[in-house]
């Protein structure tokens, strides 16, 4: 359903409808202007040709550098998704089950069903704090399964992972040889400290998926990287030169500035959606609907009891407000996902016709 | 072999040596200038953030007139070896067949595997114009048979396939209910007439890829496109939500600015390989080798008898010329394969290391 409701806010944008689009992850803040540059820079320098299916050296040094690995480790992608279908292709193709806590980002689910593999899903509760039960975890592994993905900061609940909750999962996967991917495409802008799974993974035995797009408002440049052991770099490396072959080598210098920015751009980036955060809880909170407090951008996850998401967002679509229903996240159809990814005015008026919605 | 080759002459570069790039078919030609400064026009109006899996609009449907199809038949994909990628991938995940004529592209066979497909090959001779034989063609069908895959005009022969052949190849795939997909991606620059399987096509049973690289030096802005059914670039359309999500608008408005340059822009690419062609072609000849006349660009696929070829091509590195083997395209070791991808001087050096190599 998210997909759909997004082709259908094109659709309707297209007609010449005004529609606040907070469905997607998508910042509505522009790609910085010297990210920009950098790539017109190397374009007219004659960076447009096929390059390694590995990414540029420069890169995945600068990238191996930040993260405490080796340069080896790292392999370039076309946005953090194809780190995960890739990730999940060599792993799951053919079979096999994946345990996904809910709620999930659809893409997850979607991959192991394309791929032939099932999908467990371990359920949390908002009322719980969005917490991973370990014994519930431990109980569903099984012969078949291959693979625990977890998306920590979460998204649709903005909620970061505790210590002990990751420290337990990891030891739990360690034991019964199963690998985790971690995506934490989210991590680098999140409000509060998260532990990333290279912090325990000495052995590289699991997989790190993240990207550009969220950190860098650079969604539409489609760049991104997977950090794992050396043999798992290589696969990824093979199944891209079968497939997409490189990413841009002008994106990836563009990329390569943006890094060099980092710390400046990370922290205007993140203050503005704390800003946006604070602002939506409060209205929300208002106006009577149940969440807990987002940890990082972009995402608050409401609830209301008895509401039916898909009819309440596709009625909200035709206000001219684009949200994404629970539904899309698992079993959660009292609650729906706003993206706090538009100006603060805009958010504002979407929220008193979410608002409006509900009366 | 191919990529093998491929990420040790970016290592030797990387390490001082000058190589002559003669293993890729990547066009030493430079992308226009008009259509970098699209892309730098598009990042700077903000065509920076995620959008349809489709494509742009405006792309598709200047390409459906094109080709004489409706927009709704056309799909953008990151390059065309995606498109590759992805009609297999729905067409022979899990199993079944596919019948590639030798030599072949090495990547068709790479993702048959990859997806866990037979192969199936039909081989075809220098010595007999590298014809398909239609009734070898017709006997090698069986009940898992579900595809053909077609390279028209050929890597690495340069051959275009004459009409009579193509006629019965779509007959017998039509009588068979066989997926033809039909890899195109040198059609535009042929040297001589191609007929393209769209004008077999009435029912859209068949499925055409190609893409912007070849013909606009494009190769590293990774895009080309799918043009199918409805129901199959719908399905093309679900994949590319769960793996690369969209091509970069910027890439994409670039795409369209090279198509409006397209007769200008062509014709001068088309010229000087023909040119480059018959420079090699001589040469080539004077020095003994055999192989047919190039009736596209950009390879050359000379045979010598006794030669073994990856030796030869691994000596040839050494030497700086970088060369492919024939067993990168199937069983043809006494053939390799020159890319006419270098300024012309280059060029001649290569081939003249080439001819003292023999010695």
């Amino acid at each position: 359903m998210l997909y759909e409701i997004n082709e259908k806010a094109i659709r309707l944008e297209s007609e010449g409808k005004k529609i606040i689009r907070l469905n997607l992850g998508d910042p509505d803040l522009a790609t910085p202007n010297e990210i920009i540059e950098a790539a017109y820079a190397s374009m007219k320098a004659g960076k447009t040709k096929y390059s390694s299916s590995y990414g540029e050296s420069e890169l995945r040094q600068k990238l191996a550098e930040l993260h405490g690995v080796n340069t080896e480790n790292v392999v370039i992608t076309p946005g953090s998704k194809w780190g995960v279908f890739a990730t999940m292709y060599l792993i799951m193709k053919g079979g096999g089950n994946v345990i996904i806590p809910t709620p999930y980002w659809t893409a997850y689910d979607l991959i192991a069903k394309s791929l032939g593999a099932k999908t467990k899903l371990l359920r949390t509760e908002m009322e719980n704090g969005w917490k991973i039960d370990l014994n519930m975890l431990e109980g569903m592994i099984d012969k078949d399964t291959r693979m625990i993905i977890l998306n920590n900061p979460n998204n649709p609940t903005s909620k970061v992972m505790d210590a002990e909750t990751l420290d337990g999962i990891v030891k739990i996967a360690n034991k019964k040889s199963v690998t985790i991917l971690s995506d934490e495409v989210y991590g680098t802008i999140s409000f509060v400290k998260t532990k990333s799974i290279l912090e325990y993974d000495r052995d590289q035995t699991h997989i790190l998926t993240t990207g550009f797009s969220k950190t860098f408002s650079m969604t539409g440049w489609r760049i991104g990287y997977i950090i794992a052991n050396k043999q798992f770099v290589d696969n990824i490396t093979k199944l891209n030169q079968i497939t997409i072959n490189n990413v841009p080598v002008f994106i990836q210098e563009a990329a390569l500035k943006a890094l060099e920015l980092q710390k400046q751009l990370a922290t205007n980036i993140k203050e503005e959606y704390e800003e946006r955060a604070k602002m939506a809880s409060k209205t929300l909170a208002k106006a009577g609907f149940f969440f807990t407090k987002p940890e990082a951008p972009f995402y608050v996850f409401p609830k209301r009891p008895g509401l039916n998401s898909e009819k309440f967002t596709l009625n909200l679509l035709d206000k001219g407000v684009a949200v994404a229903p629970g539904t899309a996240f698992g079993d959660y159809k009292e609650h729906f996902r706003i993206s706090l990814t538009a100006p603060r005015n805009e958010i504002k008026t979407a929220l008193e016709i979410i608002s409006e919605g509900l009366k």
